[in-house]
Parts: structure tokens; sequence; C-alpha cells
């Protein structure tokens, strides 16, 4: 059977060595997020990465096997599991349109009574958690939400960065602002307190760009596995996921990374990117310095390296 | 030589008219534009539906060779000459990033300066008309404009509707907002009046669905006509017009679109849209009653029920 | 020696009874706060008014002794707690403008990184409230803004209405999500639960409207009890009490209540205003029925008739 | 008859000349507007303060004689006119609370659809105006407003700097923006053209601290000039133009100036301000440089030392 790609597997090896020499003298730029310890620690200087073709291909280079902290990123699988299990039910309570403002803005809310713009800006997402609570205890939340994610990416050693995840607690409160909001507007179902537990929990997530770009291949697949075989999610979800990601995926700077990239994609500020390239590919890149809008600086400019060489552009 | 497409011509003729005969019911939901005579007396319950693929293949149904205003799609072609003539620092001057506002909302701007947020929101499209006055009288931007639009579209009878140009210059007070207040920023070069006048004909211009596939045609080939074989613009720029369109082209509802959708796509108030479908194809659809996002109700759903027949939802 | 006023006696006696008269078929009018059961089931017929002063003389009409839940008026004496106690040292971490927006609008403070536009919007409240924590318990704090409001008010029964206070803390979402939001701004200093345990138990004060006229006397007189002869606080700062009250003591009504009443002036959504004639006179007005503002529709109509009849109008 | 003041004249001569001289070393401190030439060449360290009493007592020290330009002083004059023509009708057209925003702000009328906050930011000054319009040509009304205020100012000299208002036309674009966005929401009747034609015009009066204060003393006096005995307008409306002048009279810095000085103001870019003391008084300060919020910053200090040696706070 041919591949369904347009690029031979020697070829995809060669184009991520080439990136990965590319953005060399580039690594350590950005500012690295320091709003907990755990974070501000790490080096600035790493850069990972990794792609997963639906035929099973891979490419690696650089620190593709060292875990970061997934933050935002996991926002795409909480997604998943909320479309997978409540349906459409859930754009009752969370919108999909970009925001135009920054992840953690709390004005659109107001206008908008309680219901955020998108599942990728905090609010959104933690709306998202709560709706995978149905009145389970927090931790039984961040369990499924991990097992779920070990399953994604094939691999069972995925899990909480327990430090981070108290970091986050202590430091997160314009999180609790969010939550108490939405709560005053009857948009948040559980206890505050639960959900922000099982909210930071899934943010403190640690993983590799390999377990990433695995993770996020169904994505590219029409919601299918293509290892595996298992249907995650209906095609239609999984194409609307990737809508969402390529619309609200960067917060107040998704349109750019539409514009440098052009693929749908989802930043975290742990340094990582997740990127589909929808029939063909999932790729995982990591590098801790940070661009303004909060993604990582080193990490788009590679992706945007290496959807011109692999015209892999969805335009 | 083996198709780009996926599909062949039969299949797709078939589709286009499966397309059509199933939004035959909706026909006339949507509220026609009426802010001016001209367009309020439209019949609502036209539909009309174009494709061109690069292949030079064609399906049409319903009234896809009946002119209609181009209002908003014009953006397009304007954003596409201004790029070619400028090139990147036009970008200093509108930004790419999805506005979360409504295509006439000014509260952006007075935050940013007068830079708006893209280039297909009222304020930003004004900004890209005064980019290509380069100290011209306004009619002869007007001229210019019209014949790279009947150029685009291989067609020499695209022209520009008096009495609407005029009917928008007599009505567009928030358009004389929005440049009066970029002018007063400095991101305005020619007087109001001039730029206004060039901006308000050029969103006059009346073209069919055929037309206006005709036209887009080089975005779904890397800025290549594949029937002139003209490069109209280089491909990155291409790209990047797509990209736009995917995440600012149809106001605070360009989320839903790509949701729906998941093609780049423009909207206008006179009830058209052009959609680009990368390498494949460019869709013309018309249908006079507009969402409250100000995007054809009826034309939407086609777009979504073709780009699900198809599979050419980019993700 | 002659009395301050310019109204004997008597006739303050005659107006207040006629005012009381001319409400009388206005009394139910507006909309009784019902986001807390114990507030719910307040009659809204109930009117009483007081007026004490500075000369001693007092009036009072209809339900001038029935004790009511104090709110928001409860930031006029936390805001002279926090002056008599930090001085001008408060205005760094709270403004003096009008915020132009409803008493729980988070947005300006998104803009203005975390600084409340004035003390008697909420964030405003509970920044100064925090102010006058100082690393005590919060009910040490409770005790002693009751133990001043007793002494303002020369009456040893005042005191928190437990109900209330629990219900408010129970409800209040939208004030933990202010008081988290400015926390992550540092301008929280202690706990969220403590200041927040502090602000809820002041607003459930319980007052009557004699008591309420009783307790701000000291603001029309320099910020001297003219009854005890103690100088609660300097003039100045009992004047710029007045100014900001006239400003922003009815959110974003207060224009509306400076130019209906032209006193300084403070309301609560218990149905209670505070207003104050400088010079001369303190007022204590009584109505549950809330305005689309939040304030008491017939106390303030009261107030309007009083103002006129007495000619008291500052202006 | 014993005077109404609590003042005799040689004490307020002495603190008028005391005033003068402490704010001596401040001359020339803050920002001389320098939007249009004719402004910025007047020089920073300029000062003259008046004082006239509804006794008609005067007192003056500096350049009290010296003519300034009004501009937005000019809106007291203009409210006052509106209200005597059409009495409370004009409140549907324009609101009475303070913005919470700075002069020029767009943000506030796309909100609430083209009514204005208050009558003296500049789009509520432009409703105002052109509700003086009344289909006349605008320099009839230019010249209606003029001899209305040679009247309140008794001196037939007052007039139009024809300099000053063709600058303001040529590079208010802020205010062709605000008018044409009004305009769009039905709240401007005449062209936009002539209502900012009458606009620049009665901001660009030039007027002395003398006659500025001679203007503005039927608005201490219950609406009637003491001196010529003629009521200019009704009590209740007097009262309520201060009302407004306290809550809005400086925009965004409007709580600040009652804090500060406890009078009801009005301030302009030209540098002076006109302040009413309720039942005693008016005055005219001028220096030109201006604080961040566009009001005379030695002319507010001036103002701050006369109501404390006064004791004319309202509060």
């Amino acid at each position: 059977m041919a591949s369904k790609l347009d690029l031979a597997a020697p070829d995809l090896a060669r184009i991520v060595a080439e990136v990965a020499a590319e953005v060399q003298p580039h690594r350590g730029e950005g500012h690295v997020a320091d709003y907990i310890p755990a974070l501000a620690r790490v080096d600035g200087k790493r850069f990972g990465l990794a792609v997963i073709t639906v035929d099973g291909e891979t490419a690696e280079a650089g620190d593709a096997w060292m875990p970061f902290s997934i933050q935002s990123i996991s926002k795409v699988f909480t997604l998943t599991l909320a479309l997978q299990r409540l349906g459409d039910e859930l754009w009752k309570r969370v919108g999909r349109e970009p925001s135009g403002s920054r992840f953690n803005s709390i004005v659109q809310l107001e206008a908008e009574h309680g219901i955020p713009r998108n599942p990728f800006i905090n609010a959104g997402a933690i709306v998202v958690t709560d709706a995978l609570m149905e009145g389970r205890p927090p931790m039984e939340v961040v369990t499924d939400i991990r097992d779920n994610l070990r399953r994604f990416a094939d691999n069972a050693t995925i899990d909480v960065d327990k430090e981070v995840a108290s970091s986050e607690a202590a430091t997160g409160f314009r999180n609790y602002s969010l939550a108490n909001f939405m709560r005053g507007f009857d948009n948040l179902k559980s206890p505050v307190e639960d959900t922000l537990t099982a909210y930071f929990h899934q943010c403190s997530l640690r993983i590799t760009c390999r377990q990433l770009a695995r993770a996020g291949l169904f994505l590219a697949n029409g919601g299918k596995d293509p290892i595996s075989g298992e249907q995650i999610i209906s095609p239609e979800h999984a194409r609307r996921i990737c809508a969402v990601m390529m619309t609200c995926g960067h917060y107040d700077a998704s349109g750019e990374f539409a514009f440098q990239v052009g693929l749908p994609g989802k930043s975290g500020v742990g340094g990582g990117i997740l990127a589909v390239v929808p029939g063909k590919a999932a790729i995982g890149v990591w590098s801790p310095g940070l661009n303004e809008s909060g993604t990582s600086q080193v990490g788009a400019l590679a992706l945007e390296k290496l959807a011109a060489k692999t015209g892999w552009s969805v335009f």
C-alpha cells in the first residue's frame, strides 16, 4: 500500500535533522516561565522535536525524550474526553471562538455571562475539566485524565509532577478568580476547589515530545489511532478539535501561528507545542523559552521551518 | 496526468447538485441586509453555488450566474494587491489576529493605538485600501481594483454598482468614524474622504458565484492562476492570506466557520462567501439571508454540506 | 448660640413628616434583593427616615427604629477606620475615581493591574478591609469594626446577622473572584478566605435608620462627633470621605444621585442609604426595594424630596 | 444686610494673594497642550486667578486679565443654553454619569449605543452642541453661543480665535470619529461637518480668568446673575449643572478634583478652570501646564489651596 504521505521516510528524517540544526543558534531565546520554581529552573536551551506519521514512521531530534510540563497542551486531551463523553452538549457551556484576549483574561467573561469563548483559554479549560468531574473526587478525575493520556500516548509512565501541581494551586489566584466568577454564573457545577484541583493536576502532567506526538496522532487520523486501531473520537469531532486548535490554540497569538505555521496547534507555558498535520502526522516540539504570547519561541520557529520544508501547511 | 483532486468530475457535479437540493428547504432563512435600499430589495430566496477546481473542472447550481454585491469579500482581493505591492511592510499597519469583536467594533482600536487587528474587519480593510492609494485619486484606485478583479475572475464585465456605492457613502457613519479614528493615530495616509470613496466603491462591485470562485482560484493553487498560468502572488503570501481567512474571515464567528466548514473563507453582507480548498478548488456561494454574525446563513450551510461530502475540510 | 442650621427644629420635623407622607404611595416600588434568603424575606413596603443635626436635633418617620442589613454602607465606616489608622498610604492600594461600572465589575481591575477604582465598589472595599486585617484573625477584625460602629452610633446593640454573613459567604462567588484576582496582583495581603470572612461579616451588620444617621454624624461635622465631642477623624479626611461618597457612592448611578439629591451618600442593597449634609446633619433612610443600580428607590426619592424642601443640596 | 459670605472682603483679597504667592514656585509645572500650534506657543509660566462673590466682591492675582483658550470650559455654557432651551429632553441624548474614561474615549459609546455618558466628555459636548443647532448654519450657532457667553461674562470683547478654530478642525480626527459614530446611532441630527464646526469654534473662544469667573457666577447663585438680576436658568438646573461639574468635570480625574478641591469645576486643555462655590462665589483660574488628566496642574493646586483657606469645599 502506498503511503498516505507526500514524503518518504528518509526525507522526513532529513528534514527533522535540518530543522533541529537550523534552530540550534536560537536555543535559549525567549523567556522561561518563572511563576513557579519548578518551571523556572528548567534549562532554557533545551530543544526537542518528534514527528510521527499516520503510517507509523517517526523522526526525532534533540531532547525529544526529555519530560517537560504539559501545561495547557493538556487542554486538547481533556476536550477530547469531554466531547467523547458529553458530545455537543459541551458547547452550551463553552464557545469556540477566538477571544482576542490573553489566556487568563476575565474581561470577556463579564460581558458574556460566564460562558468562556473557547476551551483553550484558562476559563474554558476550567469549564471543560468541570464537565469531566461528574461528582467524582478530584483526584479520581486526575487519575482518569492521566490514564487516558497514557493510553493516547501508549506509555504507562506519564504522571503528574506533584511539586508543580501544588505550586500551581498555591499561586493560581487568577484561576481561582476565573473559577469563582463562572461559579457565580452557575457555569461551574463542582466546588471551585475540586475543579481547580483537577485542573492544576492535569496541567502538571509530565510528557516528552515523542509521547506528545504519539498522543495527538489520532487527531491527524480522523479520530482513530492508526497504530492501535482504536477510534478514540468521531472523525467529525477530531476535525472540529483541530479547527479549534487552529483558531484558538495560542490565545491572542493564534492568528500569528496560523499565519506562520499553518497547522492546528496547542502550546503550553512549559514550552511544549502539539501540532497536527491532518491526514498525515502529529508533531511534538519543546523548548522552554516563551515569546510574549506564552508560546515556545524556538518551538514555533521549528514548526514554521518544518511546515515550510514539508509543505504540510493546510493552506 | 492524474487529477490532483481526490474527486472525479462527475462526483463533484453530483455533490454540488445534492448540496443545492438539500439546502432548498432552507432558502429564505436569515435576514437580508437592509441598511441600504439596493441591498434590501434583493430576493432572499436566491441561492447560487459554483465550484472550480485547480484542474479547471467546474460545477454549478442555482443562481450561480446572478450578480450580487461583493461587499466584504473584496477585502481578500485588496489584501492580495496590497501584499503584492507592499509586501510584509503592510503588517506594520494592520495585524493578523482574530479580534473577538464585531466587524465594525472600534473598541479594540482605542486600546491598540489605531492598528486594526486584521485586514478583514472594516477598520483593517480601510487601512489596506489606504495602502493602495499611493497618492492617486480615489476613482483611479477603484478602477485599478476593479480591473484586477476582472483579471482574477477572467471576466471583463465586473463593475461597480454606483447606487450601492453612493448609498454606502451616505450611510457609512461607522466607517467614517473608524477612518477618522485611525487618521488620528496617523494610520491613514490619504484624506479620509478619499480612502473611504475607494473603500465604498470596492465593496460595491457586483460579481457572480462563478466569477467569485474563478477569481479566488489562485489562492487554492499557491498563488498561481492554474488556468492562465500567471503567478499572481507568492505561494507564501497565498498560504498566509488563506490563514487569515481561516482565523478572521467571519468577524466574531470565524471560529464557528472553521468549526463547521473547515475551510478558509470570507463572507460579505451581500450574502456571498468565497471559500478556498487549498490545493484543490475555490468555491463561490451566495444566498442573501444573513445569520446574526453577518454571514450568509444558507451559504454557510451549503459549504458545511459540501465540505462534509467532499472531505475537503483542511482538518 | 445660634444654630448652625438654616432650619428651625419644628420645621425639620414637619419636613420629615411631609417627606414620609409624600413617599407613602411609592412604598413597595423597586425590587427587594433576593440573592440570599434573609434579605429576600424583608417586607418591601417598609420605609424609615431619621435625621440628626450637628446641633443634636432629631426627626424621624416610619420604620426608623427597625434594623436592616447595612450591606455596602459599612464601607463608609471601614474607610474611616482605614484612613484613621493608615492615613493616605491607603490610596496606594485603592483609587478614588468613579469607575463608570457596576458594583461588582472586574473589567477595570484587569486593565488597572488589580488596583480598584475606589473604596466603594466591592473590589475596593475588600482591599480596605484587607488593610484593616494587620495579621489579626478575621473575627477579631469583625469585632473591631462592629465595636467602632457601636461607638460611632452610640449604641451597644448593633451586631452581625450571622445568617446573612454565612449566606454571603456561601453565595459570594463574585467577591471570591475579585479577591483572588487582586491577590494575584499582590493587592491583598491576608489570605482571601480571611479577608472575605471579615468583609462578609461587616456587610451583615444590622442597623436602624436612627443609628445610621447618628453613626455618620461626625462626617457632617468635620470629623468630630458633635455630641460626644470626640474627633473621630481629621477634618480633611472627613471632607474627603464625603467627596468620595459624592462621586462614587452609588456605583454607576453616582452621577444620578448627585444630580437628583446633591448630597454625599452611600447606599446598600439592604435598602439603606446614609446621606451627609456637610456642616449640618446626617440622614439615614431605608426602604428595601432597589432601583436597577442597586440603590433604594423610595429611599433615594425621599432624599431628593428632603434635599429640595430643606435646600440642603451642596450645589 | 449682612454678606452671605463667611468671609470679609479684605480676607478674600489676602487669601487670593497668599494663594498666588504659594503657587509661584510651581509655575511652569505640567505640560502645555501642543496638539495645535496656537496652544503650544503659550508661555507655560503664566498664572491668573480671579474670584467674584455673589455680593459682587472681587479679588484677583497674576495674569487674571490675560485671555486664553476656553476649550472644554465652554461645555458648561453650552449645557446651560441647551437646558434653558430644551429642558430635560436633553437627557434623552446624553447621560449624567461619570464615564471612568478619558475625555475622548469611544469605548463606552459602542456599548451604550451612541449615548455619551455625560455632557462634559467630548462626545457628550458634541451632542449638546448638536442640540443647539436647530437647523441653523453653524456660524450662526457660534455667534449665538459667543453672544451668550458675552452676556454671562458681561463683556462684549469675547471672541473666537479663528486660528485655533481652524487648527482644531484640521487635527480633530478623534472628534470627527466620535461625531460620525453617534451619527450612525442617529444621536446627531445635523450634518457632522456642521455640528463640529460649531463645536470647534465654541472651544476656540478666548476668555480671561476674570471674565470666566463672572460668566459662571449665576451657577453659584441659583441660576440668577446676582449683578444683572437676570434669572439665566432655573435654580434646579443650576444645581444640577453643578452636580455634573462635580462628578464629571475633569474626565477620569473628576474624583481626584472632588477629593482635593471639593468644588464643582470644569477644566479645559487651554489651562483654565472654572470653579463654583454654591451660594458664595465663582472662580476662574488659569495656568497652561496640564497634569496627565488634562487639567491645569498649577490651577488645580491654586484651587485646592483657596478651598482650604476659605473653607469653601462643599464637603
